[in-house]
């Protein structure tokens, strides 16, 4: 490596020229296979931008013009042009530089992403506020064709061009978001794509002129014959043309001279402008070109060839695959069953599903709002949908989920995926709101199953229930407990230990494999608890919290959820409410798990440790409680 | 009248002929100018609906074929027409019908609505699972050019072209959403409006075939010179067909025989079709087509002369007038505050604002994700956007006010507008889930004033407030109290009457109005209590919380806002919290508001006294517990 290490910022690429860029794109292609594959991280989409990235940042000025990644995944080649080349080998990691853009992390981030389709929005916002201030910087939001898929990018579009400002869209279109792209506009996007486009073209032209002496009086009804032809013909970005935008393009996102010629081109147009770039998502990395969607999100591997390296664990299946196996072997006697996802098929586990029932399964791309309302009308028709999802994606449509599913009660299953902490995505992505946005909307069941095989039975309970939604939370990454239990009844609680002592523990979910260690280890210090698996987060059995108020002195309630409005708000305002008719005192209630915060990147391992909800962090805490109590007791 | 009477049943218009359905569409005119002056309603989108309806199921067979009003509320004819004409004039009053299509209401009815753009994503569920069960019924969506700006409607739109299923979308074109539609598809749609797009056409022919000697080899430049007049000539609708529709229209949406034919020919095309109609809101009443704004949702007025009745309070300003006046005023000294609709300008009170400061108003169309990450992208900016929406619209956004808003910590300020039972609109819009969806955010303050002056000074309080995100909660209609009280003080409640009594009633927002009544009577009866005004719902003050636990026997939390998540839980948590180091006994908490339920329609005055919060009905059940601890203390 000659060019990279004397990169340290934007203004160092601006004295390359053309034959350095090229050279210095090789470099970060080896520079990003070194880091990722060491520790992990997003590879193909960087791949993908090199070049971009690189002509960006020759062409504008960070950081009085502002890039916006959208996504963000795909901004580690902005990262190393910005000054952040050395902290590369810490991304991700406990204390390392984010995945993401961060306004906090380099004045060159100018908005943080990590959700979709956003990137428009903010920009658009942006440009306002610059026209506002007389300023006259850039502003150019970089968007993949996935995210185009997004509703909210429509709805900037289409805000854009009514408010018309000067802003500069990339497209970077790889056809690809995580899985392979699906819709209308990827159809679109598809002819564009060179050979194809132009071969239609030549072709086209022929049609066009052979039709052109039918024109004269019936001129109106013979080109509207021959408006497939011509459309073709003429309008490469006609949507975003109709829209009310410049369009340039194709291009070829890894030819940096035309990119260069293109942005620059781009500046002296009024009004917004759309430059459609053509990308390889895994460009310059064999195994990552031929499988994006693999590299896509990478642990460590082997460099040479790709290979990952070999995970001890491998046997045990994760709780996505626990969701996809569940429900290929459910859809097999149930008819009615369906399975939905958006744009996240192979990261919910559904892949078997949806090559054993292709018909009974909708991959609706990144769109979980029309996903939601999609599965609703199924389910008026009698159909059972599941809709696999992560947690902080289902974010994107918790209107939907009152306005069109709950409210009419129809039997639709939320199986929320990447609940709790995920690690090293970071705030955006940390599954920690689902246990409050979800459990207060009436008619809703919400339940979280303490290991695998318990989501396993709770599937099963939910594809027979009809009486309204359902929605069953659970973590990333593979069961530790293969721990089933007693079979699931409506609202009810599971006991683990039920010996009448003062104190008992209430865990949510997938807590229960570090609880039962804290159990033990509490018992074996002197101070026995009773334990119980909460089951259902909504509704919570009324007798249930009786039973507390008459028999424990104290409650610590263990949920990975923000502190407010999951289950420790709901639990104490319910033993409030349960003890205004009766003489028992409370019991103390302590409520261990996410504080009122957003939560970093980082191992899931270390975010634990960290927020002291390991198993060494809950029975410390516990047993200082426990201890201070026994002392003034 | 002659026709209506007789029409009980979508198979009686089956048999009218087209000058019968002629005469039935001005009867059902008067019939509707009748209804809604006597009991208000939305009177303009039906108007301009009525040949709609009336050809729709003149051609299609309801219930077998699924009619999906989207929106809703232009479902008056469809109701009359479908056994419900003489339960029209109970229409959104308290135990009438709903203004919105119901499932529970009528087998017609085949999916519920309320908000916007839901309905091709329902209308996709329908079709995929008729041909899941072999099914031959026709699936109708009709959705309005104002609902098409929402993101969701195209994430329906992407995803229907490619799940290429037979469905028929009526996009019912008539320039308006509740304000005037804005941006770039409004601006394509416009093109199209009879006179205008003929005349471009003909234009265009000329300008074509004077360019068309210039084609030969450099066809491909030439024809991209003239893109602008061919696509003015070919492509009615190209943006729907890039899309993977087939586009019939625009066609005259009065016009029954045309429509008629357009249905029938759309029966028989292979995959979505998209009729674009044209429609005039408010048709055929003059004071509606002159001022469809006006009329779009009226409160009963002189049939004659479209004139409203007087209101006596017509002198008190409405909590939307008094935000409008408010950051109009703030705005001459402060050039940072900018103001955001998401297409309520009138409905929000920001009509003034809009006039005064053109260029700082941002109407951003039915997209409400839009509109709280355009405000984000102001924000980072240096600039103080104030986005005022409906709660129950906000909804749509609570990702995006994560996501976008409160992790950067970004000082936008959400006036959250319909705070609480709004009334007629019934289930999909009353804003009872705000407190609960908002107040769990991390870095998120959220208030709501007891009064319009206290609205006034919390609105001061944020535009100079920058730590993060402020969400102001009031209510729809009149302020009924002129008090303001002491100085805002960031988290601090305010003292209403504090004299160290047993018993605290605290109140949450605009509840203070009714508490003012029921502490003074509770007093009268011998029962004094402690009166408080919360003010701040995030962060409640620990000192306050802590305060109750060592003064109170008993609280009265009064919030409209669904049971869980809101307030009651909050200070129910926050209690069992303070006292796990001290010796005091806990409190009873009696939360007093909105069950876990969804609430129906009728005026607000009818739904308060069924749901025991009106004076008279918290007074009772206050006395009641009062009484039963007097006996039991």
């Amino acid at each position: 490596m000659k060019i990279l290490p004397t990169i340290n910022e934007p203004s160092d690429v601006k004295q390359l020229n053309i034959l350095e860029m090229k050279k210095l794109a090789n470099e970060i292609r080896r520079f990003l296979i070194d880091v990722t594959s060491e520790t992990g991280g997003h590879l193909s989409s960087n791949l993908g931008v090199v070049e971009l990235t690189l002509a960006l940042h020759k062409c504008f000025n960070s950081p009085e013009d502002k890039i916006i990644w959208d996504v963000g995944h795909q901004a580690y080649v902005h990262k190393i042009l910005t000054g952040r080349r050395d902290q590369m080998s810490s991304i991700r990691q406990w204390n390392g530089i984010s995945g993401f853009p961060k306004r906090h992390e380099s004045i060159h981030d100018c908005f943080d992403t990590g959700h979709s389709s956003t990137s428009i929005s903010a920009g658009i916002g942006m440009a306002v506020a610059r026209d506002l201030s007389k300023g006259e910087e850039f502003i150019i939001p970089v968007i993949g064709d996935g995210a185009l898929t997004g509703g909210m990018a429509y709805e900037a579009l289409n805000n854009g061009a009514h408010i018309n400002k000067n802003f500069i869209i990339i497209l970077n279109d790889n056809q690809m978001s995580i899985d392979r792209n699906v819709g209308g506009l990827a159809l679109y996007l598809d002819r564009f794509r060179t050979g194809e486009f132009y071969n239609e073209v030549k072709n086209d032209i022929e049609v066009t002129l052979r039709k052109i002496p039918k024109v004269g009086n019936s001129i109106v009804k013979g080109v509207r014959g021959i408006k497939n032809g011509v459309k073709q013909l003429v309008v490469p970005g006609m949507l975003f043309e109709e829209l009310g935008y410049t369009y340039l393009g194709p291009i070829d996102g890894h030819d940096i001279r035309q990119l260069i010629t293109t942005f620059e081109q781009a500046k002296h147009v009024n009004g917004p402008v759309i430059i459609h770039t053509l990308t390889v998502k895994g460009k310059g990395y064999n195994p990552a070109e031929r499988d994006p969607m693999t590299y896509h999100g990478v642990k460590p591997f082997n460099k040479r060839n790709g290979d990952f390296h070999m995970s001890v664990e491998k046997t045990k299946p994760s709780y996505s695959e626990i969701v996809g196996s569940t429900l290929t072997r459910l859809a097999k006697d149930d008819r009615k069953i369906v399975a939905v996802t958006a744009a996240m098929c192979s990261g919910t586990g559904l892949g078997s599903f949806s090559e054993q029932y292709p018909k009974r399964f909708f991959d609706v791309g990144i769109a979980e709002q029309h996903a939601v309302t999609f599965s609703a009308g199924l389910a008026t028709q009698g159909y059972k949908p599941f809709f696999v999802v992560y947690s902080s994606f289902l974010q994107r449509a918790y209107d939907q989920v009152i306005h069109d599913v709950a409210i009419q009660r129809l039997p639709v299953v939320f199986c929320v995926d990447r609940a709790g902490i995920v690690g090293e995505d970071g705030e955006t992505h940390q599954g920690l709101f689902d246990l409050s946005y979800l459990s207060h909307i009436p008619n809703m069941t919400v339940m979280a199953p303490k290991s695998g095989k318990e989501l396993e039975a709770m599937l099963e309970f939910a594809s027979t229930y009809n009486e309204g939604p359902i929605a069953i939370r659970y973590p990333k990454g593979k069961d530790d407990s293969q721990s089933l239990g007693a079979p699931i009844e409506y609202g009810q609680p599971e006991w683990i230990v039920q010996e009448n002592n003062n104190v008992l523990l209430v865990g949510v979910g997938h807590f229960y494999s570090r609880l039962v260690q804290v159990q033990e280890k509490l018992e074996e210090e002197g101070y026995p608890c009773d334990f119980i698996n909460l089951r259902f987060v909504n509704p919570i059995d009324a007798g249930f919290i009786e039973h507390c108020s008459k028999t424990y002195r104290r409650i610590y309630i263990f949920e990975e959820n923000v502190k407010y409005g999951g289950v420790q708000s709901r639990i104490a305002q319910m033993l409030l409410e349960s003890s205004q008719n009766t003489k028992y005192e409370h019991p103390r209630v302590y409520g261990i798990g996410i504080d009122n915060q957003f939560v970093t990147h980082g191992k899931i391992t270390d975010l634990n440790h960290a927020l002291h909800i390991d198993v060494e962090g809950l029975l410390s805490r516990v047993l200082k409680i426990e201890r201070a109590n026994e002392h003034g007791e």
